[in-house]
């Protein structure tokens, strides 16, 4: 199996996009990747998609943004698991460079949500639940977070002020982020006076869904050495899965994907959750980054909440383990399928040194998850620089 | 690279299943598949789905069957190419098993579009189409194929007799399969009086939409030999995409993307036109047939339609170039995303002999051709068996 190294970002804000398509916002952040990467031709692009179909009743949204883009003609098709899409991509193109079928593979991430039927803004990302056992009965993806936090808090004995580090140390970071959709720093105290969503989930326990793109260029090690002086690479990759209907599993307060991918994306890294040296996880909802702690060997069962008490010195950019260094999906906002790919961008440019303001100190090595409905599907890649 | 053996079908007859769902049929073909592999257990799922967002309103439908079929908690997701999904999920399934990074994969195909709501399933598959430039105006796949196919017609002045060798063949060959959707003979004249669906596509000329689910076992060589006597090998797999707007094409009779991926395949496998035993290629529309055989070395420019002159000498099982074995789209029916993959086990069915009353005499090498759209993603691949 080839190496495989990232060689190039692009970003676009995160935001309501009223003016701009699905295609031109995938076209933005194509460029921006490939002009970063110093190719300006490439054998294939994978896109993560989740709602193109409801949202804008368009599928092959790969060849769409390759004909738009100039690059027509080549080997492209769309990658879906809910809001894993963008993961589910990477992982693809991964798989593409290390087979050596192809040199060099553009991943892109692209959800347009506004601009779209209001009925189908209202329920295209519910289709990432059960439709026959959940959305049926009028279930939502909040609603159904808000069952697990009252889960959590009645087992743990735990009240809602244990989730308010989760959310203030995001806007924090993400404030400093120009591509945040939200970039508001969170005044003490806001937290707990929070309109409610579904009761518990409140505005800041929920990140919001946004239009944006981000792309990511891979590339083998030989012509990595050829076009970039400092690529990162792929060090572990792994998918796993999980029922999508919350009834259907064991122990609702356990994310079983997001604990297979990350110990197979470990394992495949030689690395344990201590070598990590920041985590961009799938903070849709505070209750999610909880138990995502918990399901990837940062905390204890139960446990997770405990570290947003320690603040900055825990999860800040300074800390012992930074997360959502960029804001998150709760501050950077959520953009469905290209959530994945943010992730990805936002932790090479740690680990390149570009992060700017958001710079975590010395990062070498990064975990990226990307899950699913909440944890149906989990992406988790470990992304580590050159000594 | 390592070499990619095919070493199980599975196929649910194709038609409308109002007593089953998305889930139950993916099931069945899985397990069809799996029990024909001599597996009980497999690494990753890939799924080829085109419109379970919009019929079904279901994202994450590989973790969806992957439960529903009692193997929750492998990796999976789901790959979208229009029609050419399956094309593009056997393409996903070769790249994982080539790489290294998985021993064992099932590419599953499945399409559910019975039992939705009747505004779904009119529109639902015009968005393989550009939403912004064709489908906003009006146009649907079978109204373009009816401009492609009246250019068609003018350019070359033919008639649309010269369309019908194609359907006959089809219906012919669909007529002693257990699995097609319409499984009548056509009778000489039958053609020529079809009611138009839109004029010049009559209904013979137009392969119907079905339900339906099939799949396909991979894996590397070791492990194939392991498991059965006579592994099928992927000798080629190439995908390649054009815009989707027919507008957008220089010539919007050249097949580009259908002569770009069958091109790459016939050239990783090191063959050409000439040397393939039967192609299973993309016959949703009778002016798609002529045009491919056009596209893919089979027939110059402007004689597509020759071939189908040539009745059962050059198309039928025993002919020359035999094509649609088991009745094509055409007859075995178009279960869209579930497509491509419906070509595969039938052409492996071909390659090991096991064809039955369908059965091309000594087939050794077999083309398949999944398109998205009007051509706009071309999923080409090469089977070939054991000297």
């Amino acid at each position: 199996m080839r190496d495989v190294a990232i060689i190039g970002v692009g970003m676009t804000p995160v935001g309501e996009h009223w003016g701009s398509s699905l295609r031109a916002l995938g076209t933005d952040a194509l460029q921006l990747a490939l002009k970063d990467s110093n190719l300006t031709q490439i054998e294939a692009l994978y896109v993560g998609n989740a709602y193109g179909a409801t949202y804008s009743s368009q599928t092959q949204i790969g060849a769409l943004i390759a004909d738009h883009s100039g690059l027509g003609g080549l080997e492209t098709f769309t990658i879906e698991a809910g809001d894993a899409s963008g993961g589910a991509a990477l992982r693809t193109g991964y798989l593409a460079v290390a087979s050596g079928a192809v040199e060099t593979v553009a991943v892109l991430g692209v959800e347009k949500s506004t601009d779209s039927l209001a009925s189908a803004r209202v329920s295209a990302r519910n289709i990432s639940l059960d439709a026959d056992f959940e959305t049926v009965h009028g279930a939502t993806l909040t609603t159904l977070a808000a069952l697990l936090m009252r889960r959590y808090m009645h087992e743990y004995g735990v009240d809602l002020s244990v989730f308010e580090g989760f959310s203030l140390n995001a806007h924090a970071n993400g404030s400093r982020n120009p591509n945040a959709m939200y970039r508001n720093v969170l005044r003490a105290g806001a937290f707990g006076k929070a309109p409610m969503v579904s009761d518990p989930v409140s505005l800041f326990d929920s990140a919001p869904d946004g239009d944006g793109s981000s792309g990511v260029i891979l590339t083998s090690r030989e012509r990595a050495a050829d076009l970039v002086e400092h690529p990162i690479w792929i060090a572990g990759s792994s998918v796993a899965s999980d029922t999508l209907a919350l009834q259907d599993r064991q122990d609702m307060l356990y994310l079983k994907a997001a604990d297979a991918s990350a110990f197979k994306a470990y394992q495949q890294a030689g690395l344990t959750a201590a070598d990590i040296d920041l985590f961009e996880l799938h903070d849709a909802f505070t209750i999610l980054t909880a138990l995502t702690l918990e399901a990837t060997g940062f905390a204890q069962r139960g446990e997770g909440w405990k570290l947003s008490q320690q603040g900055g010195e825990m999860l800040g950019l300074g800390g012992h383990l930074p997360i959502s260094t960029f804001g998150g999906l709760k501050s950077r906002g959520n953009p469905a399928g290209a959530t994945g790919i943010y992730q990805a961008a936002e932790a090479c440019l740690q680990l390149r040194g570009d992060a700017g303001d958001n710079q975590v100190p010395n990062a070498r090595i990064a975990c990226i998850q990307n899950l699913g409905g909440l944890g149906s599907t989990a992406v988790t890649h470990i992304l580590v620089k050159d000594e």
